[in-house]
């Protein structure tokens, strides 16, 4: 079953125009006028194709076309819309425009499932706007109540709950928005990978087994801020001297689990913070994540008993802080199989994977089975203006995906 | 020779309200309402000593005693009296007092010497209000000029020239404040220690052998600002992951000099610097200090055979910059023996030690022999309200210098 590339281009480039920073990368936040205009030009597309629009309390835009046994649950494929700041043309739409086009190509083939199929476009995944993320995913599951929207604001102090309203949504009425496992048959997302795994590897597509689940630690160590030239080496407590010894060793465990498992360093902070003084305080973050959750354990004990270690040789102190303990979520295996599969048949080149990042796909699978397809990201980059995706590769897994959704909603010929 | 407590607890406390942050420590910024109420309490002592006042085109003012012998070239006794941002009482007015104290005494007790004796006290030896710091020093010596008084501004704009002018110095006059080597006989200053030693090792002063070189570099490792979930360890360029493996070292090469040698990283900035964002950029500066020259190139070289090894077996990339280059001090080996000689007279204990700091003794010891002594600090803490000396150790480094100055001065009985 063929897609149309030139339509998924324009779809890409028609989308990347409704952008608050031209010239800067894309920035498209939720419930804003270039929300406004994304949303118009997905629901002028789906008019053409005849589907039933709708959309759920939390601004999320769905296009169900019926199955031939329409009581059945439907299953729904896309992904969000929305943008960081500055970021760029393919995190989010790729999936929304792998639901649009499989419509297309489901409706103008005639192509008859038992299942319903919808298609799906959310907002405010990234939490660019009002932070936190995953959002259309997360009311679906029923993890967003009212109070939520009145608390969680933007930078311009408009609360979340004001927004709604301003945009034309009934904020109140935010708990519509969930859905039980019956209502759902499947969950399927597509995304770019964000990393550089595929490009290196030359896959065409990658198949996410799991979503990795993710540890966060904060680690505060507090020494004395003594003058860097009339305080001898051993009369010392730096704190920054402890906390690189720590770090130095960090990248070393991850390997040892063998799973893809992964721990990163990316904030650390001085105090005072000045040439001449010895560092009195030094905060670091410690972000961990392998599909493995026993694997961010031992990382996890790896880390914390070299701290001790260090702590114990100097007269600085530690603090461990957890910020965030999300466990791994399994992605379906049966829609894995389709997809390896169809994967296979298609003639397109695989790998298995982990998805590294969160995505709607992650929160979904708490009420129905999920599968998630990556394609190739240009030199691994992503939320920046040079995020990209060859229309080809993003064509590959558009067409794995419709093959896969033909099966799993049960084709009547 | 008995100098009197009460009066320099006086003196200290009553410099101590000329504060333009009273509160949150002292502030005492150079050629301010709080300089010139300084100065005039300065002034009022001096004239009650009818001693020969001026001030030269730096803003320094002296209070000069004729020698018996008055064609021979003064020695000068003194320090600063402006401060840091939201500093103590002691760093700088100590040494002042140790000036004013000392004249008092010699008056008092009509002691006749054949070289003149002048009380000295300079301004911004802090750099507080204009940068750069050791300003009435730096001035005798002949290192600035009337262009850096342009060049050198405030933190509202105002230029050095401009402050100078304001408060009634000419400022194109300031190369009349440059002094010969044949002009000085000596230069001998006090300090606190700003340190823990003479209070960890019970020691009444401190006697300065050697103010330290300092090399400050700045090193800047350059990787790729991956992705922290979608990026595998084995395809990073992490560059907070290098730089932890180098700093992790650097506090084990200056104990191997055996001389007091001492390094300190102080700053260190990640870009972009978000906990899921591998570090694509991290800069951090390192200041080696040590009364030998060679011990610092040896440190230097560790550091930077380690920096070298490390990012050979990375992806990143690292550059070297050096900020500061300066050559250890040596204090007179005369003045030092005339301290020990009345250390051991007077009963003090004294402990021979390296300056970690820069001082005005530093930059005078460019035209004349210099010496320095030290008083203790308690925590070692300074440039902070809490900075503090007890009266009556400020009290023996006095004596000291006054026992060393009068035969230094070469009495005549």
């Amino acid at each position: 079953m063929k897609t149309n590339l030139a339509r998924i281009q324009s779809d890409l480039e028609t989308l990347s125009k409704f952008n608050s920073s031209p010239g800067q990368g894309l920035t498209r936040f939720s419930l804003t006028p270039e929300d406004r205009q994304a949303r118009e030009y997905l629901r002028e597309e789906l008019i053409k194709l005849n589907l039933e629009i709708y959309e759920d309390a939390a601004g999320t835009l769905f296009g169900r076309k019926a199955g031939t046994e329409d009581h059945l649950p439907p299953i729904m494929i896309g992904s969000h819309f929305d943008s960081v700041k500055n970021g760029g043309n393919f995190d989010g739409p790729a999936g929304v425009f792998m639901g649009l086009e499989i419509m297309r190509v489901l409706v103008e083939n005639n192509i008859k499932t038992k299942y319903p199929i919808e298609f799906v476009a959310m907002i405010e995944e990234e939490g660019g706007r009002f932070g936190g993320g995953v959002f259309g995913s997360r009311a679906m599951v029923g993890l967003v109540d009212y109070a939520q929207l009145q608390r969680n604001k933007d930078a311009d102090d408009i609360s979340m709950a004001q927004a709604f309203e301003d945009f034309g949504f009934d904020p109140k009425k935010i708990d519509t928005a969930k859905r039980n496992p019956e209502d759902i048959r499947a969950f399927i997302e597509l995304h770019i990978e964000q990393g550089p795994v595929l490009e290196s590897k030359k896959k065409d597509v990658g198949i996410v087994d799991f979503i990795v689940g993710i540890m966060e630690l904060k680690i505060v160590l507090s020494g004395r801020p003594d003058h860097a030239g009339t305080t001898p080496m051993d009369m010392r407590a730096d704190a920054l001297s402890v906390a690189a010894k720590v770090i130095a060793e960090i990248d070393s465990y991850p390997p040892l689990e063998n799973n893809g498992t992964v721990a990163t360093v990316g904030v650390l902070n001085i105090q005072p913070g000045a040439a001449n003084i010895v560092p009195g305080e030094v905060s670091f973050t410690i972000d961990i994540r392998s599909k493995d959750y026993s694997s961010i354990q031992n990382v996890k004990k790896k880390i914390l008993s070299s701290l001790d270690a260090q702590v114990a040789k100097s007269a600085v102190t530690a603090e461990v802080i957890e910020l965030l303990d999300v466990k791994p979520v399994e992605m379906d295996p049966t829609i894995i199989d389709l997809f390896k599969k169809h994967a296979e048949k298609c003639g397109f080149s695989y790998e298995m994977m982990m998805s590294g990042a969160g995505h709607d796909a992650m929160i979904m699978g708490a009420i129905t089975p999920v599968g998630l397809i990556f394609v190739p990201s240009k030199d691994g980059r992503s939320h920046c203006p040079e995020e990209w995706t060859d229309y080809d590769d993003l064509q590959k897994g558009i067409e794995l995906i419709l093959e896969a959704i033909i099966e799993l909603g049960d084709e009547v010929k």
